[in-house]
């Protein structure tokens, strides 16, 4: 069996080792732009390339090294049928609750501030928040969405879902649906993104849904950047009614030198790197898919391209 | 039943009313520097005055605002010998979780180097921690130290405790005793005292024992500022063995102006707000063991004068 490996950044060594190591007998071609397209079984890809789609039509399926599938999905019809299997969880689930979990307690105990204050040698005791007006919103009901619920849930913060369809969490106020939307930002305090980038979401956080917020709001996002309208969240921001935001992802990666977030003090930015892939879990996971396609029996994660995830 | 009331604060009118409404035909006074002694059944202190002494040996119990002891028993064979009993939980345990969990996450995911990076308008994605490098230590394996440890392992930290006395815990290495401290320091990256102040936990953290954890080890003291050797911190600091700490207590609160803590930026201070008393808990707990007392049943919390908690 041959598997063909493409990363954007060309670091598709360490993947080729684990693979042999996870499947012996199996055999890696690392694909490079230019190189014409060669007989393989399989293919595992990181943003990926137009250059590749010629070659993906000759595999079984196409492994992603990531949870989101918008980077191949945006080549549209040009993509060849083939399946397309993102990965679950793999070690990301866990991260993205410490990523929201950090954000929203630093919020939620006001850590920024007290952070400012320090700068300031100020040493003075802010009335604290309360849990009933910290209800967390959580967009995106997936693996990752639902690892993050429970742990917010631990800490007794009030939470809120909303997803494409109906979900039912114990404890847990489960809305669905665009009709619901509003409704469920009415009632959010901290608005937390864990969507996939679809052409529904796609812009999804524009100017009036951010004003439904309610006063004070906070938004962390670490899906897509695209699915924030990022100059609306600026002016509500600068309008005082969004409080604070966190943000992982933008429209443009990496956040370009010169961009309004960078100088906005009540927006705190990271480098895209709320959940990064482990890779001996990706491995173990692409390993085990490979080997349920061979057999043919059920593989998860497989996209639904009208879904777009 | 009479209750007498005070605070250092002078804040006792929202307790009255809390106690009166949870003790109903109970009656409350609110005690000043420089009132004479009266007949009261209970007192329910927050950091007494020694005037209030003489005061103390007509109740049937002192009740601390709190859950440390240290502010009433720093009055030694001063203190008359009526029990007292600190707060056991009272919403504490969770904002600890909150707090030790913040300031965790803050150096695993190295969101205080981001924050830098990003006032510098730097994006740049810094390899990731892993969780086996990053063994949190807990000391004091109280309630508090106990919900702790359950946050943080539900994150997947490894974690150890160490306490006075030998404790079992599914999943965590437990040390204890003296005698066992520098074992436990080895292999600890993540510091968390949560232990009483008493005469054997007064400095413990010295320059020897601060030396002793690995270098690059963190501090988090959310317990009483006494613990810790202020100059053997900054020494450390500066030496490069210890990366960084989250202090909530100080030797003197507020911590003064100009004190070196201030200007060090791998110091985090924040103005002892990590776990603040929640009223309505503590006058529901306080109720609760008033009638306890007057059935003649056992009551919880009450400090040990030898051990000092």
């Amino acid at each position: 069996m041959r598997i063909l490996l493409y990363r954007s950044d060309g670091q598709t060594g360490p993947w080729a080792e684990d693979l042999a190591r996870a499947l012996p007998g199996v055999d890696t071609l690392a694909w490079q732009e230019g190189d014409l397209p060669a007989a393989c079984d399989y293919a595992v890809l990181w943003n990926p390339s137009a250059g590749l789609l010629a070659q993906l039509d000759k595999v079984k399926a196409v492994f992603l090294m990531g949870a989101g599938a918008d980077a191949l999905l945006k080549f549209g019809d040009a993509l060849p049928s083939v399946p397309i299997v993102r990965l679950g969880d793999a070690g990301m689930a866990v991260q993205m609750a410490e990523y929201v979990s950090y954000a929203t307690l630093r919020y939620f105990r006001r850590f920024d501030e007290y952070e400012e204050q320090a700068r300031h040698g100020l040493w003075a005791p802010l009335p604290p928040h309360v849990k009933e007006d910290f209800t967390v919103g959580v967009m995106g009901l997936g693996k990752l969405g639902l690892r993050v619920v429970d742990t917010l849930r631990g800490f007794g913060f009030p939470v809120r879902g909303w997803s494409r369809t109906q979900k039912d969490i114990q404890g847990v106020a489960c809305f669905a649906g665009m009709e619901t939307l509003d409704d469920f930002l009415r009632g959010t305090r901290v608005l937390v993104s864990l969507l996939p980038l679809t052409p529904e979401t796609n812009n999804l956080l524009d100017r009036r849904r951010l004003a439904t917020l309610p006063q004070g709001a906070y938004i962390i996002n670490v899906a897509r950047g695209a699915q924030l309208a990022e100059p609306d969240l600026l002016t509500l921001i600068r309008a005082g009614h969004i409080a604070g935001a966190t943000l992982d992802v933008f429209r443009n990666e990496p956040l370009p030198a010169p961009h309004p977030f960078w100088d906005e003090p009540r927006i705190t930015i990271t480098p895209h790197i709320s959940a990064v892939t482990i890779r001996a879990e990706a491995v173990r996971q692409i390993a085990f898919k490979i080997a349920a396609f061979e057999a043919n029996e059920p593989v998860d994660d497989i996209v639904d391209r009208n879904l777009g995830y």
